[in-house]
């Protein structure tokens, strides 16, 4: 079974690199990630400028390429391109260090290469290290190696991906595995504003997550319970019933 | 009425400044846009790198900021900093140069200018002019400021943002407007290669979109009616079926 794996840590992220490693022994593995970190870029795609592709020396088992683009842009070159002759079986991104729970989803570049897997056709997983207690990555790729074994044999629905999240603790202390729903997560409205050395002000993105409420089936829920979250994520986009209302409407041109 | 304006073309680009002004007769009109083209930059924001906020002077009717990021940090900038003590009443992110249909939405940087609004709680309208053929942008203005009337005045439902996508024809040919579903949007899978003058290979993306069946009932086809498509949009993340299915899996950690 051949895997195409990408993030958007970058290629020279510890959880992309013990990820290919550990599947390699199991899976013919390509890696195609970005020259660097990619983080919160959405699904982004590259228009307006070339794209390069770099190949890397994982050793003889891995075939491994850098692409300045984002993690949506290595998916597409390597479903389109490296591999378009011999198309992976199975998309993984990641490991992703930090959570991506919740509205996360929506800015998160390593859900995104998911998300671009699914476009292609392809069956994907989104796996992401939840903070930074205990970032062993071993433990987390060998959970996702028995998951991508049991996603090859049972299948995904049509145009759906697993986001996955697991618990930055030792294993011993993980509870368990939730199949749970996308959960809500906001952040405060804060910017820190700075002089810069000329005299002018810059702005950083400074938001903390607030603390609100979420159902217990939920993945921010299940984390917050030190369980590995499994959510099934498709994009449906239609709000139908508010089609009716508006029809109400009686919009003139 | 506060209306916050934002796009992904830029601040110095044709849609924006004619849809300002056209708001600017009825409504306090802030824009704050990206310095330049964000295309295709899809839910990204600018996290490790700082923002700067650059006044421009439209006139003395129209606020204007021009900010280094992406369109959703623009959004973001503009309800959290710009107007933090006047929150908008709506938010409008355009005119966009070409269409956002069907899958297209997934990569818009118009649309999720709109996404982060709803995000932020405020009812969000993106409005682009599907193709080249009549890029003219008054019609699309004088539209969109009556269905902005029509929003304000009828409310959205929570989380959900209008896709509206404007034919490039004369206003004599434009035949109705239709309430629409997203429908499909695919590209053929295909990279220009071309070798730069120190011999390296890079790669330019250039799908074209593919011929796919798409419903009635779907804003693609009503475009290709030369009628005007106004699609509901919230993100339903969670494939609720398919939790239930997964539990059957039994999967161990």
């Amino acid at each position: 079974m051949r895997i195409l794996i990408c993030n958007d840590d970058g290629i020279y992220s510890k959880g992309i690199r013990t990820l290919a490693e550990r599947l390699a022994s199991e899976f013919e593995v390509t890696v195609v990630a970005p020259d660097r970190p990619k983080s919160a870029v959405g699904h982004g795609i590259t228009l307006h400028k070339p794209l390069y592709i770099e190949r890397h020396d994982w050793g003889p088992d891995i075939n491994v390429f850098a692409v300045n683009g984002t993690p949506a842009d290595c998916v597409k070159i390597g479903v389109q391109l490296i591999l378009a002759d011999k198309l992976p079986d199975l998309i993984i991104s990641g490991i992703n260090e930090g959570s991506n729970l919740g509205t996360d989803i929506i800015y998160s570049g390593t859900v995104s290469a998911a998300v671009e897997g699914i476009i292609q056709g392809i069956p994907s997983i989104a796996v992401s290290l939840c903070g930074n207690v205990f970032t062993d990555f071993r433990y987390p790729a060998d959970f996702t190696a028995s998951l991508a074994q049991q996603v090859l044999r049972n299948g995904l629905d049509d145009d759906t991906l697993l986001n996955v999240n697991i618990p930055s603790h030792k294993r011993e202390e993980i509870k368990g595995v939730s199949i749970t729903s996308v959960g809500k997560r906001r952040y405060d409205s804060t910017y820190e504003t700075r002089l810069d050395p000329r005299g002018r002000s810059y702005y950083w993105i400074a938001g903390k997550i607030l603390d609100i409420p979420n159902s217990e089936d939920t993945d921010v829920h299940a984390i917050s319970e030190n369980r590995i979250s499994i959510s099934p994520v498709r994009f449906v986009l239609t709000h139908q019933e508010f089609i009716d209302t508006m029809k109400q409407w009686h919009i003139k041109w």
